[in-house]
């Protein structure tokens, strides 16, 4: 059989019946270059967005369940119409969704896992067809219900298929690439030719939207090279892979905003209870993030979490510390958290050195670090200031 | 267990989220009364026009495999915030596609037949629950493929839902029952107490949009009443039965627009050929209605087929009767075919008669009859005419 390889197409790459033409197009023209594809795609443009605003009109909080059941379709709208477009062209190709494809996942609703692909099925097709067509984002238990892996979650379907298949993996958006920083708020933010898994991640998990965190993971544990590229453009892309030829120290920059530090102060040194506050915390579904702990007598604690999430924290924090004396507990919103990544940091001495005298004379609320990262917040004033300084002193 | 009723709801019973609500607290009411329920749901309002409309501008013949998978999302969309707006409501449920539910159909996509309906899930899931929804319409072959029912196919759905549960049916849409002619164009329409499904079945192939004609079939072949009533009025609906209580002579009038008559004169007298003409019309997939052969000398035969196929129909009667001397073939379009239904017909003598009183002085084109039915074709300007006869002469 010709080779295989992956291809995924985001949201806006399949937008309107225009785009999903254009996708076809370049697919038949890829095919015609003598490989069969495995198509993933997202659900078109805001689809996803509108069925999550629709359920929201029935239900605050709608059942994680069958808000599976519901989002699942954008994907299947978008695989189909793809489907129509590529016979419309001559290509012979059929969708599948991920009961067809047999996408096996956790039960976790909302945020599933992907456990196992029987390929079989897509493999018996492209004996006879020149392309199939997946639905991103979804997957199944073994007792038939309908999972999805979040938001972003195509990435990792399509890293997922490329290591069962032993396939490449080309992931096309309307970004032509992995920028150093976001080129959409700083147009001189440079593309990156190559990044590591661990550059990726850092970067993916620091907010960075090109590649859903999960697909980085999958990619790197069974050694797929990901190409990122434009869509709609011929402009070459970015390689995420396991050595960054170019090996700059430091290669990339994010920010993230809304965020508020949680500063817990003059607890009692008991460390049993840092556990049961984190833990309580996880339990309500909160992702905290920066975390600082000093202990000088009694114990102080920071913490981040997202802005939109403050009253949740505070109600699952009087719980477990309720009754305690001295205690004091602050809240600070509006703060921006920025991080550089490189897997150069590693082994270049002095970059933490460069990181604080590029933020000489901004008021620095948290850092934590990495081997690859370290974050700081600082109040979103100083944000723009603090961003600049670290992309002109780290050239990014 | 309590006693199962299934339901269903039509596309514009849950065409927003206000009406979702609405249903989810009709279908509460009746749970509260010690019933389990499963509820089948077509896709929102316009969902499913809109879906096919998106896929005519990728192709005007779109794959019929990929226009069932890009149908079946709309009643997947229905079916889950219905089960958000209920599980909202405190009523335990879930909803199945059809691959859930094990709806299991023929591969003709776009008009699949129900082969079986294996119900043990949705059984065990009611030990449980107070309701499952199912998404109407769609159906799954063994191999895996989805499939549709065709066009109202959800009522179908329905009707063998509560064949395989036997179970009571109760279909519920914006028309508060069956009545004997379109209310929305003669307001004075009579609404029917009973109807036997034969009368129905004649009803629904004339155009009736009340009920699809198969899931009709289904309801007589297992002695499955169906009740007809209005999803957000109390108002008592029809009874579709086996025997009609009532039993009027004529229980039903139904109007079908955009009738085209075409007409094949001085062929020759040859069966052979008949025959051949019918089977490719039908290999074209077209619908012939009206059918009248007559020989004397040569052949004639006249038929209707809707307007918008007037073309499709011309080209391939010119492929079968190509060559052939004096041979005259008139196509005349906008007709109008009306049709009164009863089961009396059958026992009562001069309905023929009366039939033919009422509409002296229209110039009729080509009537066929049935057993229970009789059908006109009249010019589009005689039509008002010609119903309002006909209702005031058989009380409809």
């Amino acid at each position: 059989m010709k080779n295989i390889i992956v291809q995924k197409y985001g949201g806006s790459s399949v937008a309107d019946s225009e785009k999903l033409k254009k996708v076809a197009q370049k697919i038949a023209k890829r095919i015609k270059q003598q490989f069969k594809l495995v198509v993933v795609v997202s659900a078109m443009g805001k689809t996803t967005d509108n069925l999550i605003k629709l359920s929201k009109e029935i239900s605050i909080n709608p059942a994680p369940r069958e808000l599976d059941m519901l989002l699942t379709t954008g994907e299947q709208v978008s695989a189909s119409l793809l489907a129509i477009a590529l016979n419309e062209i001559g290509v012979k190709c059929k969708s599948l969704n991920a009961f067809q494809a047999e996408i096996l996942t956790t039960g976790d609703f909302n945020q599933a896992r992907i456990k196992n692909l029987k390929v079989k099925k897509i493999k018996d097709l492209l004996k006879e067809d020149d392309a199939v067509i997946i639905t991103g984002f979804q997957g199944i238990t073994e007792e038939g219900e309908i999972t999805t892996l979040g938001r972003g979650g195509s990435d990792t379907s399509a890293v997922a298929l490329a290591a069962a298949m032993s396939a490449k993996c080309e992931i096309y958006s309307d970004v032509a690439g992995i920028f150093t920083t976001d080129p959409r708020i700083h147009p001189g933010a440079k593309k990156l030719k190559y990044i590591t898994y661990d550059e990726m991640l850092e970067m993916s998990s620091l907010g960075a939207k090109v590649l859903h965190s999960r697909s980085v993971e999958i990619a790197k544990k069974f050694g797929i090279t990901i190409y990122c590229g434009s869509t709609f453009s011929e402009e070459e892309g970015s390689y995420v892979m396991k050595k960054n030829i170019e090996q700059p120290v430091v290669s990339g920059l994010s920010v993230m905003d809304n965020q508020t530090q949680v500063t817990l102060s003059n607890l009692p040194l008991d460390y049993t209870l840092v556990h049961q506050i984190f833990e309580k915390v996880a339990k309500e579904g909160l992702n905290v993030d920066m975390i600082s702990i000093i202990s000088n007598g009694g114990l102080n604690i920071s913490f981040t979490v997202i802005e939109d999430k403050k009253a949740h924290v505070s109600k699952a924090l009087s719980q477990i510390l309720k009754g305690m004396k001295d205690l004091n507990i602050d809240y600070n919103s509006g703060y921006s958290k920025i991080s550089i990544v490189g897997i150069g940091m590693k082994s270049s001495s002095g970059v933490a050195a460069k990181y604080f005298k590029a933020l000489a004379g901004i008021p620095v609320k948290l850092v934590t670090t990495s081997e690859i990262k370290i974050s700081c917040l600082v109040e979103e004033k100083y944000k723009e200031k603090a961003v600049k300084a670290l992309i002109n002193t780290f050239e990014l």
